[in-house]
């Protein structure tokens, strides 16, 4: 248990962390009762409608854990080519070997519930459009069009997703690194 | 349950369809024994070592379909650009409106289990290398060269698995239709 954050705070981050490695099926309360050292009781203090309630808080969680890593990447790079590049290549050594890979951000959650739960598809699309609103911005940055800017945020979200369930799928980050390297084709201006 | 086919053909066609839909854990023993119609011993008879064992032949009966459905799409198509877009506009209709989205092929399974279920994990990284076989070998016959055709064979499937993953969490084709957009300039030869 982490001393520094309040127990809610503690279950959403245990919660996030076994989401992204097993899938929401595959992680029962007990685990994140255990992993998190906060009692049963507080769980349901603050999570009253138990675990599709914490699952949605956690999606938001690693949306934002993952908008900063975006971000920080994105940060001084003014050049949307270069700046996917980095953005890849940084995650073709977290989920490459030596790396720590932890599992897809909610793609397989999104794969479990996009039909059984709509408040979670609903939180899973909304990470999905956040996520690809700094994509879009980054290629308006560079000046390509509306139009070209949101279709290549889609596509290279699609990509990064499809990318990290190889990676972790075929343990390795070559995937990944194959990625990088074409995108500077994808993303010549029309 | 369908009556031309065999019991154990009945429970891995059932299993696949699940497994697709719900994720692994998702899915209990239960939900395929009620919904294929046969008997629990014949399930037990048939996979000794229980869902495990099942999930692994339902990956393997997912793997073939998957690339009938390419084979049926690349075939009489010469051009891989060609090629490659009437494959991803096919699936966007299947998952977009007005389709039958069956949820992803494998790639819930496999971001569940990655990290849980050797087994499990080898026979996705297997359906994953023989669908990338199909495309590197349309690339070799559009003169791209090895390299080439290796690598852009892994960067389209990422790009499907990750369109597909869109196409289910926002309910719509579009992302798929916008990969499709791309593929010319991504297969642009160097």
């Amino acid at each position: 248990m982490n001393e520094k954050l309040k127990p809610k705070d503690v279950l959403i981050e245990t919660a996030s962390r076994l989401f992204r490695l097993r899938g929401y099926c595959g992680v029962g309360l007990n685990d994140i009762i255990e992993e998190s050292g906060i009692p049963k009781g507080s769980l349901y203090y603050y999570f009253p409608e138990g675990k599709e309630q914490l699952a949605i808080e956690a999606i938001i969680h690693t949306k934002k854990l993952v908008m900063e890593e975006i971000r920080t990447v994105f940060d001084g790079i003014s050049d949307p080519i270069d700046a996917f590049q980095a953005h890849v290549y940084e995650l073709s050594k977290v989920f490459g070997e030596g790396g720590n890979p932890v599992g897809s951000p909610i793609g397989t959650i999104a794969g479990e519930k996009h039909s059984t739960s709509e408040p979670i598809r609903m939180a899973c699309e909304s990470a999905f459009r956040d996520w690809q609103s700094i994509y879009t911005e980054k290629f308006l940055e560079g000046n390509y069009t509306e139009q070209q800017s949101t279709n290549l945020a889609i596509v290279l979200h699609a990509l990064i997703e499809g990318g990290i369930l190889l990676a972790l799928t075929m343990k390795s980050g070559k995937p990944l690194e194959a990625i990088a390297e074409q995108i500077p084709l994808l993303l010549i201006k029309k």
